[in-house]
């Protein structure tokens, strides 16, 4: 929880990356009471200009001594900087909201959704993490189901935008396609593989058991966010040549049967979530809508025809908004006194 | 099966369209005993210049009368065509290998897939479809995993390529892509929503229970080509924007426990399939390598973590190859006399 303030002094760690703008600009959106914000970034972009409030701001580079006297962090530049310099925060009385995958799974760090746990923040200063994105837009759609039916298992297949990998990913995808399109040969840099034109199941590091560091993120953070080890996720995560906002093709089995219907009125409403789901008109949520909007789109909600317990759904939602940026100023929200 | 010859009169009906083309040249590169090779069209198609062997054909209007003394006639120019055309070229004794949708279902016409369930074809003369691109590859990755385990549940979402639409579907892709690069507007046709950057969980038209004829075609199709109806599949069917070769990420349940390795094992080597699984070499099936290809690439099998007697995996293959122009002449391989 935040000291009672008017207005507070808030760090931007990362600020010039794809996450740490959106972080910035829903700061604003939303009004969060801020008097100064400082963003932050490397030696490398230090010196960047960005606009807030109708102002221009200057990154700054990020020291060990940056945080005296600042109110509250939002880090998002990769979990190597959270590890160094997230303590260095807490330490000068700090609050820290951490993106990154560095703090997730550690036994007292609270994981937090706000649509989902909000009470695991608690009244600890220090880290509270945010979730990966393809973990954030499936629990926001789980949690309803999961109160009203228990969720058993879920088997995921993720359709994930190259915006999840940075902006050098946004422009790999632009650059590959406009070359392809030319017939010209094509670069590599971000992705082993050409990702124009072409679906990856491949994101971030194999693992021994032949899954990936974030297919792995969606099972092991959804346990914690959900205090629950009781729910089981089989999930491929997949790259797609979408510029922004991830897919998923969910299937849900429930602890005992349910309808198509039942689900969607539990869905329709719940916090965080629109139901898009009128396929006879072709609306259904897309990757293209997702961008840029707040909510979790969910739709295609039909009963699972091999199991009386399942029903198949299909969610949306902006991985740089819900998915990081969004999620990290709800969190932020939260910790303001009442 | 087709009268003994030394070579045959064959019609390719829908021969300008994608996978007629495909029908065209894979008669030609797998060397099928062909006297004389007759491209049918619609009449605006018709007049269009086509090679094979070498020599330029001319693609003929197709006319009711258009079957006489040929031996074979394969169809992939719609289920329309087919329904109208089909039984005239049967009537005139030419056997007839159906791509389109039309006869799929139909009792006593046989669904198959080589690899799968060759001897479904017998001896009756008429009509064999081809079952659906989407099948196709799912049927012959579970073939030996039915034989050796059972398969009981599938949960598959699929990543298909646009040109299962046809031409006008690869050619609105790419322009969209491309006015979307430059920061135009788009124009839609054959899809109701941008295609480019982004994923439509739509194929064909919906039906009452919430999914789609493309979804329902896995589910029904999968059942007929196993002669089996206790195989049960929970089918997601979306379009990405790939150009050629399908994805499709699958869930399967066997009857009982297997591990990743045993079902590696399988895999390997039987017919139609190669695995391709090294993901610490970033080696795993991919649309643009399996465009252009004969097999069903395999790759990503691993335990399922939630279920003690599933794997899942990841399966691409060529669409208008395997998915549907190959799948079509190897059936017409198994009616030469041997």
């Amino acid at each position: 929880m935040l000291k009672k303030k008017e207005k507070y002094q808030v760090a931007v760690v990362g600020a010039t990356g794809v996450v740490g703008r959106e972080m910035v600009s829903i700061l604003e959106e939303r009004s969060f009471p801020i008097d100064r914000l400082i963003p932050f970034a490397s030696h490398r972009s230090a010196g960047t200009k960005l606009m807030f409030k109708g102002k221009e701001i200057t990154v700054q580079e990020l020291k060990e001594n940056s945080f005296a006297g600042l109110d509250l962090a939002l880090f998002s530049a990769g979990a190597e900087v959270s590890r160094q310099y997230a303590p260095l925060a807490v330490k000068a009385g700090c609050a820290v909201i951490d993106n990154s995958s560095a703090f997730r799974m550690e036994k007292d760090i609270p994981l937090v959704v706000p649509e989902v746990n909000p009470d695991a923040i608690g009244d600890r200063p220090g880290v509270i993490a945010n979730p990966n994105c393809s973990t954030i837009q499936l629990v926001v759609a789980l949690k309803p189901l999961h109160d009203k039916f228990r969720v058993k298992r879920v088997v995921v297949s993720t359709y994930q935008a190259v915006s999840g990998s940075g902006q050098k990913a946004v422009l790999e995808l632009r650059e590959q396609s406009r070359n392809i399109l030319a017939g010209k040969a094509i670069d590599k840099t971000v992705y082993p593989h050409q990702i124009a034109f072409n679906c990856q199941p491949h994101i971030d590091a194999f693992l021994d058991n032949g899954y990936k560091k974030e297919d792995m993120k969606m099972v092991n953070e959804t346990k914690k966010i959900f205090a629950d080890d009781s729910i089981q996720i089989s999930p491929t995560a997949v790259r797609v040549p979408v510029i922004n906002a991830h897919s998923e093709s969910v299937n849900v089995e429930m602890a005992g049967p349910v309808t198509a219907a039942e689900v969607r009125e539990a869905l329709d409403g719940a916090p965080g979530l629109k139901v898009i789901d009128c396929p006879e008109k072709n609306e259904y949520p897309l990757a293209i809508d997702g961008a840029g909007r707040d909510h979790v789109l969910v739709g295609r909600i039909r009963n699972d025809l091999t199991n009386p317990n399942a029903v198949n759904f299909w969610i949306v939602a902006d991985n740089l908004r819900k998915g990081a940026a969004l999620n990290a100023v709800q969190i932020a929200e939260l910790l303001l006194p009442r």
